[in-house]
């Protein structure tokens, strides 16, 4: 449209650069990606309106059309996707993409609807498996990959806040059933039915639709609850502790790039867009970027003026 | 009133330093300032008291009579900041200042009860906009500054923080329609009817005016609800975490204005003044500049024992 | 008992090395904190089973002698602490001591009773500021020092956090007024009214007693739960953050004594005092001070062999 | 299986060899593991089920043999652990080894099963105690063994945290029983029975099971709950805070593995082993180990190059 796609490339290789947006900041891949974005967030919306009884049966066809159109579209890309892999030189087999999280969301997201091409059950509550649409979302969100690497690479420290949220879970449950399960022999009647009140205690939620009743349950209920929030809140912190790292850790890689090319006392227009591909890639703000090329060019000059021995400048040392 | 304005500046200019106070300590625009945050305060709660119909109907014409007052000194302040906005170094035109976020807030505060004065339709209702009138407290709060730039710097992990908690509200929802639907069909009727529950669980809010009752519904509402409340604390984390990066930040500046100022081995006069102008600009506490100082200081005199082997100072090295 | 204390001291001299414990280790002392502490949970104790009727009537004589022999107890030691303060170097005039923080609360612990003994209006309710005495446990807790000191540091942060907070509050009862009070007139007919479902929405408490039914109201209390949490977990985030910060500039503060006392290659005996008493007046653990020696020792030996130019060491330079 | 043990060893070395693998990586002690790991987890699972009235009646033959079964490996395995503590260098003696945290942990796991061999009252209830079987798996979780270091070193700001919470209750217990017990003589007849109001509302968990209904009781209830959500958060706080603490730390002590590794300009194979065995023991991930590497190579080779006016590197100076 607006800009031209390398006219002496093959028609796999635009394709490519129209669907993969290699090149950043061309305005034709970005209208695209705007208008699949829009088109996932329709078919979300669909979804959610057709539940809604009067809306589905007053535009029941309106729905289904939009349904073959989407998914027409869907499959068209997972199909163009696909042909074009090859293109990508961090990844080249198609094979590989299509074992990749990516592409299996891409799969997952026109599967249900094509199953139900050939065994039509049950309309509308397959459909609602159209919702895994969302989850196509997760390409487009540069800060939602910061999340996703927060998420492994604290697994540890998450399995661990599962695994004594579990211990909780059923210590609370055992201790509310073994207080409770007489007086209450509905709602407490085994462990496992009093994990609906432990669940509901520990993360704080707390409906009230079932609460102990004897002073025994009542004493328990409220030590176990002290005592569990602090656990409950556990993986919370760990990723939002586990965020911070994160931030921390690719500010520390911006600012080592700005170090290395503040070494020979200027940052050339090469430097800078380099500098300027990591930003996008680490999914930092302009803010902070801004921000750390301010302490960086405050410490060389700091180091210019601190000079020791000789009287001689550290860095400027080449035209000497 | 006790300062006196430099008398040989043009109206503007006084009607300048009595409003936008750029000298901090001037006594007499912090009355004013004092004063409009008191009108500020009694506007809200007058607004508030309107509501309860007992006080209302008795004090009916007391309320209407503080209201245009008020309405008229709120008129006057925003026309008054308008004529004087050239006056301020850092905006200059009148326009540049009423596009400012700053003076929208001056203006939503006044229009509602503007607009009413001509379309006089039910009253009671529009006069909630006043409501507004409480945001002009931002002005006087550099603490709440500090909020709204972390704000801004996170707001990509803020959005995807964001992204996900739909992402987790839209799943939890479709999913309790799913197992829920049939046996209540009042309350979990649709996805949207669902989301209610959705957001009272994800939140922990848990009001319990709506809870899954099947056995399905339970073991999904409890997975989701374990998940889910790691993902409802994200933007909570996400902002108390940039929030201590902001404080470090602003710590980090004020520590670099006072090793610059330190590097002639003493803290003139005209540096003391501008360490206490970034530190108000700043927004951080006495105690902390006062922390910060000690800190630069011991490292200062750490550095000046330390220098090994030739005896003398590695920082004060000119004088050889 | 098992100290003596300096026998040539003047009266006032002792009972002030008793009460006050100028000297952190010495047993007697110990044995009479350890006595107050107990008395105080005694008392806080009685207070609360005297609001149980059928222990109150039944003991009633028993609880009017423990209260009379604890009250006595506390008015002879808020005399006697007011008769030893010139003894305390950091304090010297009686009129300092009691209006500090922990004499005033020393007062409020006393002064009910005492106020009751002349006018003996309602008993047990005027008893339950009694309750008071718990907060005179303040002064052995080196933990809490840290937590109000946090408090002091980021009232700046946290006085932004419940500005938000109540601004969020008023916006949240307005916005469900506007919604719900036609259809709810008892739970939402004012703002005022409707600002105890803003509170336990906002909060995440969630009582269910009050909810909105309409629509319209259903929406907006989606909307503002979901964007208000956020904000109501901003002073516990700020808490958070600052007892962070507080932590690490307390480890701060240690690490650079460890520092110091290293400068000349060992660490004294004397050094070492000086260090543990300022470990303990930071409240730090002894695990954290091992791991801060640790590392102060492992960077001082790092720097032995990294001694630059002249292949001399830097640090144990006064042999050469 | 897999692997041999060593073949000249005695029987109590191979045992010690299988049981407390010593040497990380070999198989058959790894699948030993996870077979006691499966049958701690089958165990809880059966005391879960066998609650279930149903699932009891049916199976309770079936759930008795497993039991016997467990017990069984349990006591063996717990007589075995004991026979080759000596074995392990760090222990040595089986006094120390069974006066262990994990020791009793073990013996708990099977001593209530135990003692109903011998006195057989009320079965169900006392089976409930093989739950604490769960506890055996903290052995296998070198996360959790992060997270109880974080418990032991924070436990000062935790038992703060703690006493906070509980000055917090009592007053707002009090509070709520001076408001409402008139209103409502059964629920905040007492303190003690207001606490179970307070309790449900300082952490924020609500069920509405009790809530005050009087004006003055809903402005204290209003009030508490909003200072009070800020404290109830600490300890939860104060854990996820020394969490990101005791991360850092780590990362600091492989990072300094790291650098002295480097010191000599390459890390040989030995120096890898000991990196990768402190790995382990320190609980982090192979990205961060990956990660801290990249930041010490990349800063090694900065130090390389920036040796300023003689060209000489600063770091091998050792062959000038």
């Amino acid at each position: 449209m607006i800009d031209t796609t390398p006219s002496n490339a093959s028609l796999r290789a635009r394709v490519y650069w129209w669907l993969e947006r290699p090149d950043n900041d061309a305005k034709g891949p970005r209208l695209l990606d705007i208008a699949l974005i829009i088109l996932i967030i329709l078919n979300v919306t669909a979804v959610i309106l057709e539940t809604v009884d009067s809306l589905y049966f007053r535009w029941q066809q309106a729905f289904d059309i939009f349904e073959a159109i989407s998914l027409t579209i869907f499959v068209i890309e997972y199909l163009a996707r696909l042909w074009v892999a090859p293109e990508n030189p961090h990844i080249k087999s198609r094979f590989k993409w299509a074992t990749s999280p990516i592409a299996i969301i891409d799969l997952l997201a026109i599967l249900p609807a094509l199953l139900y091409l050939f065994i039509p059950i049950d309309l509308r509550i397959l459909r609602t498996f159209r919702m895994l649409r969302l989850l196509k979302l997760t390409r487009y969100s540069p800060a939602l990959g910061m999340l996703l690497a927060v998420f492994e690479e604290e697994s540890g420290a998450f399995f661990a806040g599962f695994f004594i949220l579990s211990l909780m879970l059923i210590f609370a449950a055992s201790g509310a059933w073994l207080a409770e399960h007489e007086a209450q022999p509905d709602a407490f009647g085994s462990i496992p039915a009093a994990m609906w009140w432990a669940v509901a205690t520990l993360t704080t939620v707390g409906y009230g639709d079932v609460t102990p009743i004897t002073v025994a349950g009542k004493i328990f209920g409220a030590i176990i609850t002290v005592v569990g929030i602090g656990m409950a809140a556990l993986p919370a912190g760990i990723i939002a502790s586990g965020l911070n790292e994160q931030i921390h850790r690719r500010r520390a890689s911006l600012e080592r790039e700005f170090r290395k090319a503040l070494e020979d006392g200027e940052i050339c227009d090469k430097e800078e867009e380099d500098i300027e591909a990591l930003r996008k890639e680490l999914g930092l703000s302009h803010t902070t970027a801004k921000h750390i090329r301010e302490i960086v060019h405050s410490e060389s000059q700091a180091k210019d003026q601190r000079c020791p021995h000789c009287g001689k400048s550290l860095i400027k040392c080449d035209d000497q």
